[in-house]
């Protein structure tokens, strides 16, 4: 096995060889523009990973690989679009740089790219690769529809909430690995507990992400802190304060949901107040670690050699421990 | 063999089918509503007659057909955001329906089902029925993103335009036929020749459009006419004039494209008017028949029975002589 950092390179290496045979048309311009910005390139590392832990040949998944990157890069250019977002990864936002009508074609065209690098593989694993990313980009769809459909709905609960978050993000991270397994000649077994073990991950990474946002190191999680507070975001901190608040922490919570003129230390202070009387943050970490418990389980069930588990284990530490 | 309008009555059928089993989620309502706003089908149908002149099984192609049928409304849902159009077919396009997220997202998920079902098909044509609509898919995004480059350009040519009108629609119909040869397993030369056959007849079919939109029967059309000139859009007619105009003309037809009030009516005869000076229309004639002409002859090298071509012949001769 590799450093994560190595499995980086390749990956960026990939990228650099399918610029330079990119097609002469401005409409590639906000396809190499997304794809040039950067991020942990996590979905593709996670397939490059899965295969070196099978014992496959890399060279083999390069290509899948980058269509997760790329099919991650089209949801990011079209959710931007979406949520109105000027930008992404402290760079103008495509729909920002371009237009609108530039950003939806670049990432339809960027979508149907992803489908031809995904697909790029050997016959033999044509139809479950097919299969398995069908499923996801519908999923992801999905997902992206029920976060925006929550935004304006008072009464999502926490079940609803981590399925939304699980068909969001978190089966990308499940199909990234299990693309990897699929394509080193994985048994069915052992792809489905990789996948489990990857969606269950990215829920708890994602729950992570709605505690850091509040109670995170400013500098160390490299987001401003209270983002989701001032955006009114239901996040898993949110909805359960909500669920078990008192008259008086609804009315004051619900005040500043509604409030159009505030100040922003001073809000993001006083919902923090709430969530740290009502306890959110203890019940938000059992939870996730419930679901990295739950991820571990399915992990300990794959058949592989004591040491590509222990691998992906620093892993899933690496990744839940970022702030520590 | 059967009649154009059994095939027609077999994608309904399918399309009703699937509306049945549709995923209780409003994310699916324009879906559905797309789908339903009815048309010729012309594609789907296609795919269906394609399958059936090689004696290949109908019922191996429903699932490919319809998925032709998604991919087209979606390229419908897409294009009407960036044209902002009102109305598609007499009825509210989907983004005024809903709103533009709705739209930009329900597009999303029609394009993955599309990719689901054009691919439900034996494992033996997977990788030639994947690649040929991914090449496809691309084509279409770049036709379109030439569609909308033009309405900003002075200087297309007509070269370009056939290059924009080839892309946007009509490689989408050679795939379409392409498609039902591959499911009833025709040799690779005949299914090259029915999609040049789809290609050609597309480009006549195209600029025929032009044409009718100008100088056809309004009743018979079931088109404003002038249409396309009140809408400044560059088609072959209008490329043709600007090429040819004597610098009077010129004048008096850079004149109406940059007024921004004018009588309708005014504007449509006054060009018109020009078109009819430069003999434009006879030329679009001249072209519109040379590519039908070489539709024909592709349509002359399949190797199928007489009866199967002459079927064919008659369905390209109904398409080209809708309006006499």
């Amino acid at each position: 096995m590799k450093e994560i950092s190595e499995y980086q390179s390749l990956v960026l290496e990939q990228l650099e060889l399918l610029e330079a045979q990119k097609r002469d048309l401005a409409l590639y311009d906000p396809v190499s523009y997304i794809l040039s910005l950067g991020g942990k390139r996590l979905r593709p590392v996670l397939t490059l990973l899965a295969t070196d832990l099978f014992g496959g040949n890399l060279e083999d998944s390069y290509k899948s690989a980058i269509g997760i990157e790329m099919f991650h890069n089209f949801t990011l250019l079209h959710d931007d679009i979406m949520d109105d977002a000027p930008l992404r990864r402290g760079m103008q936002t495509v729909h920002e740089k371009w237009n609108i009508n530039a950003a939806i074609l670049s990432g339809d065209v960027l979508f149907v790219q992803a489908f031809v690098m995904v697909t790029s593989c050997k016959e033999k694993y044509l139809r479950a690769v097919l299969d398995l990313f069908n499923v996801t980009a519908i999923e992801v769809c999905e997902g992206q529809h029920l976060d925006m459909e929550f935004e304006t709905r008072e009464d999502v609960s926490i079940p609803e909430y981590i399925e939304m978050i699980k068909l969001k993000t978190s089966v990308l991270v499940g199909c990234a690995l299990k693309l990897g397994a699929i394509l080193a000649d994985a048994s069915k077994e052992d792809q489905e507990n990789l996948y489990e073990f990857g969606v269950n991950l990215g829920i708890a990474f994602q729950i992570q992400d709605d505690i850091l946002d509040v109670y995170g190191d400013a500098a160390l999680f490299g987001k401003q802190v209270g983002g989701d507070i001032l955006a009114n975001k239901k996040t898993y901190l949110l909805i359960k304060a909500l669920e078990n608040a008192s008259t008086e922490q609804s009315k004051s919570l619900n005040l500043w949901l509604n409030k159009s003129d505030y100040n922003s230390i001073e809000k993001v202070d006083a919902v923090t107040s709430i969530f740290t009387e009502l306890k959110v943050k203890e019940q938000a970490d059992k939870v996730m670690w419930e679901y990295y418990d739950k991820s571990i389980n399915f992990l300990n069930k794959i058949n592989l050699p004591k040491e590509n588990i222990d691998y992906l284990l620093d892993f899933a530490k690496t990744l839940i421990e970022r702030t520590k």
